[in-house]
């Protein structure tokens, strides 16, 4: 086990000025306790460095912003630049219409483009002109999506604080085609939208991609009640496919949210939209303080920019397979049940033995012991600064913490 | 009026991918169109500069949060320093301790820090931790009054979009004891928070400070009824007095929302609270992907140490007072009943003949030809960067605008 002594005099002195000293998905506790730091100082490429001095091959990536790797000149030098001039003035800067320019360009199906700050604001905001378009107000989403950690996307996930919202929420199992026709025909005549993610993601489960056949179910079922069609794309974005990650699995929505990957971790999110909801999203006052700041969007053009120079989705991809077949290869040897599912470039390892995460929380365990940050609870993202040397060092380190958890053969 | 070809060039190619070309309080309509720019490009001091190469004296200081001038040297430099080394990262930096730390330390009655993102995060898990800890579900607030632009709070000062919220807000007018004690009772048992702004600063109105018989009644009715009492502090915050607006009042709030001037225009707001809160804050699930980003937490505490620097609130009050009083001269000097509002770090003008704001859109339109930018329909922010000849000019600057506007004497 590795020396986190500075991160934990950090806690100690966190846990009184902060509740549970470090809250959220950063909550020791989401992790595993004792065993990854608790503070980082730095980043560069791949490789994340904790207060202790401990090096980590990254695979959270800033819970999916950096895609293009931490410290990336390419996106930092031009937002440094406008940085020194202004970030945040009192009215926009013109790169805003850059981006949107180029956002509307490139992902399919999309006329508009509307800047706020977290992920959650955009689809909050979806989900709001869904309502103020239909004028009806119940929002169908998946079993265990996680939409944000707003009061209305947060009364499936985690427990519910505010009565008023969950009225208006109806859920399903993800993929299941005749539980998601039977909340239209029982909610006919008030729904507003679904809302998806391209493909699921959920907390603590193995990923899925969707079917066809669910995604054309979704799409007819929405067309028929004149409900909208949301995919948030926020954890995916730019990950799968640059054009959204609709394109990737076929689908067609109306409205798709984007954030994290937008601009390899500076701060800024996007709602888009197709012409028939323009008139709508006019209609609203959308706003924030910090929501026309300069410097991310100039990260954005960037982070596009350095993307494609980078080897895109297709290097992505190709990285992400690589690590997959290690990892599966390396487990069924050590003689586990080790299957890593998702796209090749989110990834998220599972045991099929394991149901209640303890052995994934032993394998993370052993690999941050080793000098690589995965998650146990949460899918991993691929960045476009991790190396076919990495991978390989990473599984070398996988081939170790297999064999020490290796179960033990039946006594004789 | 001034040349703002380029921002109207910008503005033409933003309307086909932009609903509205610029949204909320940004949109042109908000100011007085065709002469404010649309666009900026950078800012340093108290100036700003748009993409026509106009220069301006600002009063709007980034909507606030511009305490000790765009471009600070003593702000920028610590951040970039960080912002070379990760914003962000998987799990937070130290600095999120050591800026809890000073807050808890500094701000009156308060134990404890989270920091969020929006100025709406921070209000909006004030309203959560309220309802969860009282298990009460109404919200009490000001008419006017502007919370953020989340679905609960945009109930009252703008359309309602979502049926769900507006169910369990009430409101009553500012200042009115009679009305608030009437909202206390015909909720009694039900009511989990008053929510109150430390002054009134609605929009298109003048300010209102409160009177201590306001607060001591607010504060009497929450404690007879156990509903907490949060102060939004966010628009005034470090501005009347850096150990929360509520010690310059005499109020004694146990939730404080802050934003804006927290980091000089770096994305972070902050929800505070007392002890007796603790627990029930510790219990949320409280994340977002780019709260615990370094640079903003680093520059907070930068702002702190220059803001001492440079003077404080007593510097931030005695340039506010001179303009607060030169304009009232000047305006009465041309036959105007021109008065200016609030607080004198935080001032607005307005006339006392307008009850429409078509003079004040006048005056201010009048002094963006000169090179002021001040805001017709929103109130003004004093910042650190300001000099008195800077207010000196302004002066000249308006006694020309008043000249220019002045009310022709009857014929004879």
């Amino acid at each position: 086990m590795r020396d986190f002594s500075a991160s934990k005099a950090y806690f100690e002195r966190a846990a009184k000025v902060i509740p549970g000293g470090i809250y959220g998905s950063k909550s020791p506790g989401f992790l595993v306790p004792g065993r990854y730091p608790y503070y980082l100082s730095r980043g560069k490429g791949s490789r994340i460095f904790d207060v202790d001095g401990n090096e980590f091959i990254d695979y959270l990536c800033g819970y999916g912003s950096q895609i293009v790797g931490y410290g990336n000149p390419a996106v930092d030098g031009p937002a440094f630049e406008q940085a020194r001039k202004g970030d945040l003035l009192n009215q926009p800067h013109p790169a805003m219409v850059e981006l949107a320019e180029r956002l509307v360009a490139l992902v399919e199906g999309m006329n508009w483009a509307v800047f706020v700050k977290n992920g959650t604001d955009a689809t909050t905001l979806a989900t709001s002109i869904a309502r103020a378009d239909t004028g009806k107000q119940i929002i169908i989403a998946a079993d265990g999506a996680y939409h944000g950690a707003a009061n209305w996307c947060s009364t499936n996930v985690f427990p519910v604080f505010t009565q008023a919202e969950q009225r208006d929420l109806r859920f399903f199992p993800y993929n299941d085609i005749a539980a998601l026709e039977a909340c239209f025909r029982e909610e006919r005549g008030k729904i507003a939208c679904l809302i998806l993610t391209p493909y699921h993601h959920p907390t603590y489960k193995p990923q899925q991609l969707p079917t066809p056949e669910f995604l054309q179910a979704a799409e007819r079922l929405c067309r028929a009640e004149g409900a909208w069609f949301i995919v948030d794309d926020i954890r995916a974005n730019f990950r799968l496919d640059v054009r959204g990650s609709h394109v990737y699995f076929g689908a067609h929505p109306d409205l798709v949210a984007m954030g994290k990957a937008l601009a390899n971790g500076y701060p800024i999110s996007v709602l888009m939209g197709s012409e028939k909801l323009r008139k709508t999203a006019s209609s609203f006052f959308i706003t924030g303080t910090y929501w026309m700041s300069a410097v991310p969007m100039i990260a954005a053009l960037a982070t596009l920019d350095e993307m494609e120079r980078m080897g895109g989705t297709a290097r992505l991809a190709r990285l992400g397979g690589m690590l997959r077949e290690g990892l599966e290869k390396l487990g069924r040897e050590a003689g586990f049940g080790a299957r890593v599912s998702g796209p090749p470039a989110i990834p998220y390892l599972t045991f099929d033995e394991d149901p209640d995460l303890y052995l994934n929380q032993r394998f993370c365990a052993a690999m941050a012991d080793r000098g690589v940050f995965m998650h146990p609870h949460h899918n991993w993202f691929m960045s476009l600064a991790h190396t076919e040397d990495d991978i390989a060092q990473t599984l070398e380190a996988a081939r170790g913490a297999f064999q020490e958890l290796r179960p033990l053969p039946h006594a004789y």
